[in-house]
């Protein structure tokens, strides 16, 4: 037993006679002084588990009840040196249980498990080395374009073909689990989709009851892994059947049962769920726009992950042709603006094998680039919040403006062209804004980081405090390079820049 | 004599002893059966010219009034082979007098005229092999960043600090139409710009009736240049003192004294001028929204021309920063989409001359890629119009899926998602319609061009008659090649693409 391990008490009984999710075994655990609630599940023929995830390394007390009943103490290992703990979010930010910072680098295999074992193997593999440490997948199967192999299994029997949700396919869930657990020696977390629209068996037709069946086993046997999150559903708005209140019982309900609190969001098609739902961790977004990340930041007050922003391939469809660069400067300005992203991929493939959804191989050019950016902002003493840049990130610009125009000490002081501005519409400043934006993110007065995008400026300003002097490094996101061209910059600045797309400016405070 | 090329008419008498402008002198030209009133103007000295655009060879009467009494009729040469007279806008067309097509390939040297005479020989020069055929230029100087040097001479003279429109500076208008005329030879047409905000001499101070006598000079005097435009303003909207209806009455004033019917329009900084106005030749825009060329066809039934899209260059604004890449996908969306589009070039220089407002050199890659596209575009036999992308450009997308699903003939007949889509808000679905654009123009049934733009999709499809064949060329936008991959693809066919940005399919009907 060791602390951010899971520990799991295992009991060999008769199989249920009823429902195989609903079983009676429940068990309290108790460490430094804090009590735990856990309910145990069926593994199949007879084996009943009750698991618990230790966050403290003091010993352990347990006593199980039900249809067992034993307790008794166990002493806990420290933590190994590569395990921080589950992930959660704290105000703004991600952080490991043991207080390390965690930035969602994620990619996405959407039916990852619904493959065959040796493409798992092989997208194992591709994860082994690639940069990625939280990976986008489905518990059950997907049915769109380039994903028409029927899988092995599925979580749960099908009888006459309906699916009966009070009998798990366990040696689907031991598979599952196996993974999950592959993916956590790897520091990879597993966020879990528990529900898609893209569906031809009848998993997108579920009724509530079977929902919170399916949830019960789910949350019973997972919830006590390490690197498990919980998003409730890809494309939720798609899935007509289920109300709105469907997604927030669900959320309730996981929360209700998963004593760690792992992760949890909603993600959607077009519609953003209600992230102030106060059982959503974060923000899981589709959506490119990480101009939005500041406000999200300022709305919700919980992370914001851009869960999908189209992929690096090159299908006919518009979402998953973008260029490497492209899906490189999304995720910059992700990341700088204060957010988090997730990154796919859609090469055609003569064996219909494509990263986004089944694995295999990297083929493309941004996880290099992807990498080099997350090596680069782990290296920082910190989390980047965005600079708010004035006029842009205005919650109401006119009034911004007019303020300025009075400000005798604002640049804008009188300026013609911004009172013009007062008789614009709102429609007219939203366009106008555009070129206001900027991608600036800061760490105390320790870090300032400006990437400029497609922007080919040769000239790049920051404004840093002029009470201590920085290093400033000129960064290429494409070229993965950096250089240090100034160790004495202090107050307003002017840096050449090689007036190339994917240009960052890195600024961080010497020492005193 | 010729047709297409301007005939004056010269006298020499006293100056004018009131305003030198509005001078007692007009005359009448009849040619076919077509009389053409004009009005002359004092050209300095007592020197009194009246002009005539002569758009037909037959031969010519005429008769001077006023403060000169003449007539007498003169025999009018055909056109010279490289005349093709003025352009004027038919439809959503241009056209030159003697029915050539015209694709404006338009550039932007807004202080052209108020640059050292060395460095308009250079800008000249640069025109001279350069592949554009408009030119955006200011009759007043302008006061901007990297634009602060003090003209040598304005139009008019100024007198205590303050103009008197009354008196034109004869020289500025010798030197202003020796160049006009000079692009004239060189196959481009003079897009005056008559007013603009950045100013610190007063012209964007000036009165109503200041502005009527400046046009009036303005219109007896270039007229019967063949290769005039009027653009009213550069960014009207941002001269606060102009009233809306001024600007009305200034294109009404010019079509009045402008036989020629010159095109004419009015540029925008945020608010598109209205149209509508049946003195507005074309729409002429500061937008990079290319996806709108077919609404404002429709709507407006008129040229769309991008004039102001951002400029290739590296200064730090971002409307100057563009990838010459960015800017050459944006001319391939503006005329695959039925448009045309204005170049400029803003490149940091030690001795501040940026192209988009001094000429100079080109340092840039896009003209050379623009020139490619101008090739291609006037080698096809005719102007492409945009093949309507259906939900895309649907009036309203809500009723045009509604009846999609209804349609057991449609692809979208029952889909779910689309089912879906009826319950989105319009903004949802604005978002969402981003996805179903496409850049795509045909000629009747001869040509077809779909240009993917950023999409680096392998696979590209066109829906070709099936009542003939095609051949179809694979068109790389910056590598500037184009390579035949299928000479007798009829229906819907699908081709393979590098997968990379800027790729263009091309299908043009075999002869039968």
């Amino acid at each position: 037993v060791r602390r951010y391990e899971t520990f799991e008490l295992t009991f060999q009984g008769e199989p249920p006679n009823g429902s195989n999710v609903d079983v009676d075994l429940a068990a309290t655990f108790e460490q430094a002084g804090i009590r735990t609630e856990v309910r145990g599940f069926h593994a199949g023929d007879g084996r009943y588990i009750v698991r618990y995830l230790p966050l403290d390394d003091s010993p352990c007390r347990y006593e199980v009840r039900g249809l067992f009943e034993m307790h008794g103490e166990v002493d806990c290992g420290t933590a190994s040196s590569d395990a921080h703990g589950p992930v959660r979010a704290v105000g703004t930010r991600f952080v490991h249980a043991d207080g390390t910072r965690f930035l969602a680098f994620g990619t996405t295999v959407y039916a990852l498990l619904h493959q065959k074992p040796a493409l798992i193997e092989r997208t194992m593999a591709t994860l082994h080395t690639a940069p990625f440490n939280k990976v986008r997948l489905c518990i059950f199967p997907k049915s769109f374009d380039y994903n028409q192999n029927e899988p092995s299994r599925f979580a749960f029997e099908r009888i006459d073909g309906a699916f009966d949700f009070d009998r798990p396919v366990y040696v689907f869930w031991d598979e599952l689990e196996t993974r999950i657990r592959e993916l956590d020696r790897l520091g990879i977390q597993a966020d879990l989709i528990l529900f898609h629209p893209y569906d031809r068996w009848g998993f997108a037709k579920m009724d509530r009851p079977q929902c919170h069946v399916y949830l019960d086993y789910l949350t019973r046997r997972l919830s006590a892994l390490p690197n498990v999150w919980w998003s409730l559903a890809n494309e939720y708005d798609l899935l007509d059947g289920f109300a709105p209140e469907w997604w927030v019982g669900f959320a309730r309900s996981i929360r209700a049962s998963d004593p760690v609190g792992h992760p949890l969001s909603n993600h959607n098609f077009l519609r953003f769920w209600d992230f102030s739902n106060p059982d959503a961790s974060h923000c899981s977004l589709q959506s490119s726009d990480t101009h939005e990340t500041q406000n999200l930041l300022r709305r919700f007050g919980k992370p914001v992950v851009f869960d999908e922003m189209g992929y690096e391939g090159n299908i006919p469809h518009p979402w998953g042709n973008l260029s490497a660069f492209e899906l490189v400067d999304r995720f910059w300005k992700a990341f700088v603006n204060g957010g988090h992203a997730t990154h796919g991929e859609t090469f055609l493939d003569a064996d219909e094998i494509l990263w986004w959804s089944k694995g295999g191989e990297l083929k493309g050019e941004s996880p290099a680039r992807i990498g080099f950016l997350k090596s680069l902002l782990e290296s920082l003493p910190g989390s980047l919040e965005p600079v708010p840049s004035g006029l842009a990130d205005a919650d109401d610009p006119f009034e911004f403006i007019r303020k300025e125009l009075e400000n005798p000490d604002s640049v804008l002081f009188g300026n013609p062209v911004f009172q013009h501005l007062l008789t614009i519409t709102e429609e007219e400043m939203r366009r106008m804004l555009r070129f206001f934006r900027v991608t600036y993110g800061r760490i105390g007065d320790q870090v300032r980081l400006r990437y400029f995008g497609r922007e080919c400026t040769a000239l790049g300003t920051l404004d840093l405090p002029s009470d201590a002097t920085y290093t400033i490094d000129v960064v290429d996101a494409w070229n993965m390079t950096r250089r240090t061209v100034r160790t004495d910059a202090s107050g307003m600045v002017e840096i050449e820049l090689p007036g190339r797309e994917g240009t960052a400016l890195l600024a961080i405070r010497n020492e005193a």
